[in-house]
């Protein structure tokens, strides 16, 4: 993809609103299984999404893959962190070893692990990990744009690729995931100024910061939207000025999927984050999306709500990496398996309900 | 087992605390992978409380066992349910023929199922189905008590030797379902003698009845209570009085699970009544229970209360016959590969947070 606004227009133009059609065939097919109407709860409506999504009714367990881009940030500069920048380069080599949580949900699950170096400050060629080249990391927003225009772009049509060439290989549902000592603060900041809000009312505590951490998160995301001044209605102007570089990348890759009928499981925050950005160019990408659990941190509900997502689970997750979204693989296939698999009352011979 | 009271006490007589150790030693083993404290949530709690039941921190996903007992119900006459009373025979043949489901989301996450007869009017010989003999369903408790004292403390007896049976051949974690069209009329009305609490907080829709079905409900449960006058220090005078020969069924493989350190997953609102049941002949069984999910059933969030448990999701399931303690295997064993497989900060050489 060519890394320009009109490009940026031209995949958005792709994006079709999911078909309801199918979403209301599967609705009339768990009716005629051996269940009472409706009681296998939001299996049935998150099986009827993933038909209005894949565009057919002729849905098995999906084969799904988990994409987590990594990117450094120029907030952890202003101490937002419980943990120092260094992290995001040792746990881009975690992820490598095969040893922090999304790895192990992913082989628990059977999902493919793509990991992503969308601008790490201590960057390694690994074989494990794809390598693009934003930069090693943004810069510091409190004082002027995280990133240039281009970089924006060009994260967006890196993110595009990916989607793209996942449903070349056949992938039919991508997961989210992220990593980046300071992306709760970039991600913060997104929400503040595209949902909009005050950014005490999406700042959280990210990994576990005090108190005192939390001012400073606070303080960093109304310098950052003081400083820059971005315009909501130009969401690219938004993502440049305190925005990341997995964030542009996840960003890309929410509109290559949606191009390409792919389910887009989202995680936490920070992917939710993400989503917004995607939303606020195309509306109609969040038809595509499916929002995996809610985190405690509180922009995440907020964003949550301006997409009008409504998460499977509740679990307290705020680790990020994708592993809320990797640890509901199985409950997304389920009701896959359920609509393809359940007898109806007449294969059965099993008495409908009283008239 | 000896069908007794006196075997009932002894059984009762086995079952121990959790162990508290290992439960903290999988909190400090949590606090050493590589993620922010607590940032997996419920998981780590989970994982813990599983420790706890099966005292040892060495843990891998679990040999897990779907067990569903099926019961008719005299409750059936009173017009309480959507369904005609046949379903539950019918649904017998169903999970037989591996239609249902549960049967659907045992495959699916590779977990045996065992289906019990517990008392169903019309029978059937079929290997996949274990024949228990406690009759051909319970009788009207609205009229006098639903079976005998002797009748209760067989089902009770018949779910110790099952629990210690699947014990025996490996099984870690026993999966609770049940069948039976009325059974949670009768469950509501174990859970009203016992929490106690009047009819209307406990009874809900069920299958789906109408606003009629659900008066008649209330009133049956209330005249089954005035009729038969059971006494909630005697769990097993009111599993007689209102209960089910399934439930009886379940609420022994909760004392036999838990004498044997087996993780009892709990489904819905009829494995509650049950769980519930076995809680007041002991109520350090609880330790030994995880629930799954809450149902839009009234009574269900009132006796996980009761319980102390708080469910995994909430999913709008009302199916039963274990369908939510399948659905959530997944997360269970997900839980502990994590703590089995993540690597520690010192493993992957990545830096702690900050003092």
């Amino acid at each position: 993809m060519n890394r320009s606004d009109e490009s940026l227009r031209r995949i958005v133009a792709q994006i079709r609103p999911a078909d309801r059609a199918s979403a209301e065939a599967v609705c009339r097919a768990f009716d005629g299984k051996t269940k009472p109407r409706g009681s296998l709860g939001e299996l049935e409506g998150l099986a009827s999404r993933i038909a209005s999504i894949r565009r057919t009714t002729d849905l098995r367990p999906l084969q799904g893959a988990i994409l987590v881009a990594a990117g450094d940030h120029g907030f952890a500069s202003e101490r937002v962190s419980a943990y120092p920048r260094e992290v995001t380069g040792q746990m881009l080599r975690n992820f490598a070893a095969g040893g922090a949580a999304v790895n192990v949900l992913a082989r628990e699950n059977g999902a493919r692990l793509l990991v992503i170096d969308a601008g790490v400050a201590t960057s390694f060629e690994h074989p494990l990990i794809r390598r693009l080249s934003l930069g090693p990391g943004t810069e510091n927003a409190t004082r002027g744009p995280a990133m240039r225009r281009e970089q924006a772009l060009a994260g967006l049509a890196d993110g595009v690729d990916l989607a793209l060439e996942l449903a070349d290989e056949g992938v039919e549902l991508v997961a989210l995931g992220d990593m980046g000592i300071g992306n709760t603060t970039s991600a913060s900041a997104l929400c503040a100024a595209l949902l909009p809000t005050d950014a005490t009312a999406v700042c959280g505590r990210g990994t576990g910061i005090d108190d005192e951490g939390l001012e400073r998160k606070i303080d960093a995301v109304r310098r950052a939207l003081t400083v820059n001044e971005p315009d909501p209605g130009d969401p690219v102007s938004v993502l440049a000025a305190v925005g990341g570089f997995e964030i542009a990348v996840l960003t890309g890759v929410c509109l290559g999927a949606a191009s390409r009928s792919l389910v887009v499981l989202l995680d936490g925050f920070v992917t939710g984050a993400a989503a917004l950005v995607a939303a606020r160019l195309c509306p109609v990408v969040v038809e595509s999306m499916v929002a995996s659990h809610r985190s405690p941190e509180p922009g995440h509900a907020l964003t949550l709500a301006a997409l009008g997502l409504r998460p499977l689970v509740d679990l307290g997750l705020r680790l990020g990496e994708g592993s809320g979204a990797a640890l509901v693989l199985p409950l997304v296939n389920a009701s896959l398996a359920l609509l393809a698999d359940m007898s109806t009352f007449a294969e059965a011979g099993v008495a409908e309900a009283h008239a």
